[in-house]
């Protein structure tokens, strides 16, 4: 009942995560009819961004420049470097606040399935940072997740003939967590992992 | 921490309704990381209805033709006109699919307040409407708000002198509704308008 143009606004609006017909629906009509700025500022935002971002000559991330903000930045540990999946992931490390080294963005993890290999993850390119700017602790943040934990393990067995340090984040019981609602496996590692006192 | 492209592309995510900035933190890298398709063609598609989508010449609702299909629809009953206040309005009515005739369609109710008069909703134009194509029933669908309550009001004592049959969707309780749960207002209404078995 919706005249084409109008249709297939709702249906690339769905390309969105976590937009389904009835939001697409509401988001469409919302636009054109109260919007029509807000959806002007979008397109222009979405060609801008489609058109000049690239991805970080470093470390990977996503950023329109030839290196990003972190990279640039002198004043940051150039020994420490931290693996990461995805620009977010750097986000939330920077708002833990406890990391003060640079970062290699995978913009992914490791699946054979999807095509994604060490080769689309810059695995390579990884390599060479490391020698090259005589990075001295890797750090791997990867997601906790199967695909994570293989990526990690990728990467550890990548980097161990290059003889520097090597960490992987902890595991464990997280803060504020009640053991009751703990999963079973989050308890194995962390009974496995526990510290002295 | 993002680039200014990628902020900017957030910032605007945020025009759409329900979207907060974790969402469009979330809605950008997506589209930046893996759907880049999916930005193209909806950078694409706002650009064209932005460009193209205006009113239907009759009823008012959205649309790039210059008359919507169900204002061309030969076959439904050109004396009765349903009004609305949103495009999504007729397609909930279509939905309920107990109403044959024609729309009009307000784009919003009045609000003084907003600078929505009269004029903005073009019931000058509806007048001239019902008149010209010699309308029989008017039934005011506009929202069960007081604005849209308010609105009713003002369209029935300007159609009034035009000597057509004038009627409102009647008020009561829902189907599958239970009167626990159902609030006092309604119940209240849902009595006065009770009817004879």
């Amino acid at each position: 009942m919706f005249s084409p143009l109008i249709k297939e606004l709702m249906e690339s609006l769905r390309c969105l995560p976590g937009v389904g017909p009835k939001s697409a629906q509401k988001m469409a009509l919302y636009l054109l009819e109260r919007d029509s700025q807000g959806a002007d500022r979008l397109a222009c935002s979405l060609r801008d961004a489609l058109d000049k971002v690239g991805r970080c000559g470093t470390c990977r991330t996503l950023t329109e420049d030839s290196e990003c903000s972190i990279c640039l930045d002198q004043e940051r540990d150039q020994t420490r470097l931290c693996i990461v999946e995805t620009p977010a992931d750097v986000i939330a490390m920077e708002n833990a606040g406890s990391f003060d080294g640079r970062y290699f963005v995978l913009l992914g993890h490791l699946s054979p399935i999807d095509g994604i290999g060490p080769e689309e993850l810059g695995l390579d390119r990884l390599e060479k940072l490391v020698v090259q700017a005589s990075v001295e602790e890797v750090i791997i943040a990867t997601n906790s997740t199967i695909e994570g934990e293989a990526t990690s393990h990728y990467i550890s067995e990548l980097l161990k003939p290059l003889n520097i340090e090597l960490s992987r984040l902890a595991q464990g019981v997280p803060i504020g967590g009640e053991l009751e609602y703990v999963d079973g496996n989050t308890l194995a590692l962390a009974l496995k992992g526990r510290k002295k006192l």
